[in-house]
């Protein structure tokens, strides 16, 4: 028997968890598992659900959106594997750390296919039997090299696009084409040293700590909705290079950790703010 | 307005955050807050939901239980300041760690005495006008001992009794009178180094992290439900005296934290466990 | 016997190590605990060693600079408590923190005095039985109080002063009066959340970690070495108050951790950047 | 030019920092890195020096012996890759992570071989152009299978042997035929949790924090000296399983860190502790 995730995100108001409750008993459905968060300053409610058990997928849903706001967004996710596109451009522990999950079932995604701006990465790819597709830059301006990347990524269709350490700008065009779908991980513990070479600012600013932070990519740069990050401890002794690599260590942990909770339909995402239920 | 707290704590059957919220809607309660857990292994499920508004409390514990399993607890409490009662013998980090935030107005407790087994920290305590009372275990059976403790915290009737290095073994006897209202902290990060000085044992073993452990007593030295832990990072220049000095920074904090949530009432107990809400 | 510890801030060369340990040996001094690090980008070679025995202060101090460099700066302290001097605001978190470990001999200093600009603390600080000095800013120029806070400072001549939550901005002519002489602690993780209320800035972007930054103080707002930092882990349900209530944690142990270090002249200062050995 | 690490363990005495570090200095040597620790409870000394320059290294090596006491262990190291042979049995992550480093060049080491007591892992590793060996364990006596496993191994003669979650009990013979060249990853906070299925043990005993221990392998199951450590925070909502997910992150960074510490000749062994130089 499958199981799925009932997921509303809307308007709080008194009475929605009686109310929502009572359809999920009126349906007699098995509650596997049952989170939910209001944020009192913006009075928006969110809850996930989850369901097993035989019913009538349709009749669900219409029930539960005539108890709730007109303008609650409701959901019914099904516990399967989702289908994932990877960016990535030059270095492989991001990707990497995805790739040995993947083969050995730890993840519950289809990579339908690696994409990057350098073939770099095509030998590494290749050998887990998933398609790569080099679309460089060269000599392209950023508006049509972007195009011909949409275009790359729509026929996967995927629903979720992980930037493994993609490091090209987007354009808003890009970011508005695929809405919410975009996880990135920044190399800094943000809103610390945003933009290039963070490894390098945060020694030159002789800083005791180094972060990573993954977070949904909007149109502007690293100001994306945060869903994970961690940190690790360095010390004088670290050269930039040094703190890079143990970065590396973090980054590929936070962005892993965080295509898990998308995948398991964890995160609410509302103005700047996730949600993780 | 007062807030409540209702905590619920019983066996799982289908229908039960249904059965619960249609009480709380009909009693027209404000919902501040709303968390539940099921612990499908021992079917059990959990409820700490913040109320308040204008209601009859005899009558909403009634409903409630009406709808509840047999075996169920149920109680109201309010968000009010909880009678305490702290246990020392010669250490001033943890004991002067909550005296601060008792000062300061952040904690949210009437500390209405320590009782140590030595005077050491008579002078500290008594600068904040809170009775100390000394009980010397000196040329007295423990169990002699003990009756003195147990007569000394009963006058106060605390609600809770916080173990701040109180570096005497209790036994079941002393447990039992209490049952689950004793936090302890330990000094080491439990289940590593039972006993006598960890932090010695902890050095003679060569970690690189040491660690601090709050949990509820039981009869079991140091093996009762833990409600927090946290660590920090060693090397091998640290003397097992500045895995100590170190060590006492976290202990400090990890029983700071767990009283917290325990004047919050957000800890529930069972079997061995804790579960968080 | 009287420990010291010899340090040595200085243009690196070959043969530092041979030329010091020689006359160290020389001396038949027993060395006690030593760590050198050079910095190849800047080419500095600083050194700690912490030495015992019967020797001649001046004659080794002199024996040492004959082998440097010129621009090497020699210092030779002892084993004891410096003076300090506290400057605060209202919060009583951090200083209570270090009063907590004064008195219980965990802090190796003096308190010679607390100044404040409110009155808030007074209580708290005189259970203690240490000055505590109120030198309100109310209806005067930044200049003038300033100038007054100066006066009230050099009169105890101490050789750090802990800004533990002073809420004033300082004029670099303040800085500039005591040198290197100033550590602060921040209530964010720099260089994220510069400048006022971070922990509203923090839950504003809707951060997963915050985190405290002790450094030395310079002319330029919270963008002084950093000596200390730590982080604690937060989640949507936060309000920037609870932020802020979890941040105290980390800013007093961070802040009293970097007293200590100061304290055992384990810290060097070069550029914006700390060595601590 | 190369750089050598010169390691030197012996038992301390008055003297040795200057007499090695006149050595150096008259072999005109570039010293890029140098650290030194004495335990003075022990009375043993370390050094770890990087040199680099034109040097006649018998000359030195004698040099340095000369200046030594008798009990003196000196190793001068060249910054090449070592040949290490990696064992596993099931589990992908850890043995997938060093892979990964080792494909895009992060790790500085030659992998002779992956063994492993079962095939499970073999379609990875021949992946990347590395001989899997399988040396089931199926129907043989422990003695037999180890000495199987021995042979395989030293054929290719490793400086190091990685258990990347090996997941059988290893012998002392076995142990005493590689001395201090394996490295083991156990998946709990050791000293908490030894023997089997670690995450079961930490999940029935309900801890907040779990964690990994990197650590040399000695004939005491789970004793030998800790190299490294690192924790992750878990909660009441963890079943087991995602207990040992949670851990497998942990694991595999520990191991690789671990081993990068090994490949860089900064782990010293005495006792059952490491100086990590």
């Amino acid at each position: 028997m499958s199981e799925y995730r009932l997921l509303i995100d809307t308007t709080d108001e008194k009475g929605l968890v009686y109310n929502i409750s009572k359809i999920l008993f009126n349906h007699n459905l098995n509650i596997e598992n049952n989170a939910e968060y209001v944020d009192k300053d913006v009075n928006k409610f969110f809850m996930r659900t989850v369901i097993s058990g035989d019913f009538d997928k349709a009749k669900l849903l219409n029930d539960v959106k005539s108890v709730l706001p007109n303008d609650a967004t409701i959901k019914l996710s099904k516990n399967t594997k989702k289908d994932i596109v990877i960016l990535a451009t030059k270095e492989a522990h991001c990707l990497g750390d995805i790739l040995i999950r993947y083969v050995s079932g730890e993840l519950n995604a289809n990579i339908k296919a690696v994409i990057a701006n350098h073939d770099t990465l095509q030998n590494l790819v290749e050998k887990f039997d998933i398609p790569f597709i080099c679309v460089s830059h060269d000599g392209l301006d950023r508006e049509v090299h972007e195009k011909m990347v949409i275009e790359a990524i729509d026929k996967f269709e995927p629903e979720i696009i992980v930037l493994a350490k993609y490091m090209r700008i987007l354009n808003p065009s890009f970011v508005n084409h695929f809405g919410n779908k975009i996880l990135n991980i920044h190399h800094s513990f943000l809103p610390a040293f945003i933009g290039a070479n963070p490894y390098k600012q945060a020694w030159q600013r002789g800083v005791k700590i180094i972060g990573a932070t993954a977070h949904y990519v909007t149109s502007d740069l690293d100001e994306g909705p945060i869903v994970s990050q961690d940190i690790v401890r360095v010390d004088h002794t670290y050269s930039w290079e040094n703190m890079r690599d143990a970065g590396r260590n973090v980054e590929k942990v936070v962005l892993s950790n965080a295509l898990g909770l998308l995948l398991e339909d964890k995160v609410f995402v509302y103005g700047n703010k996730t949600v993780i239920l």
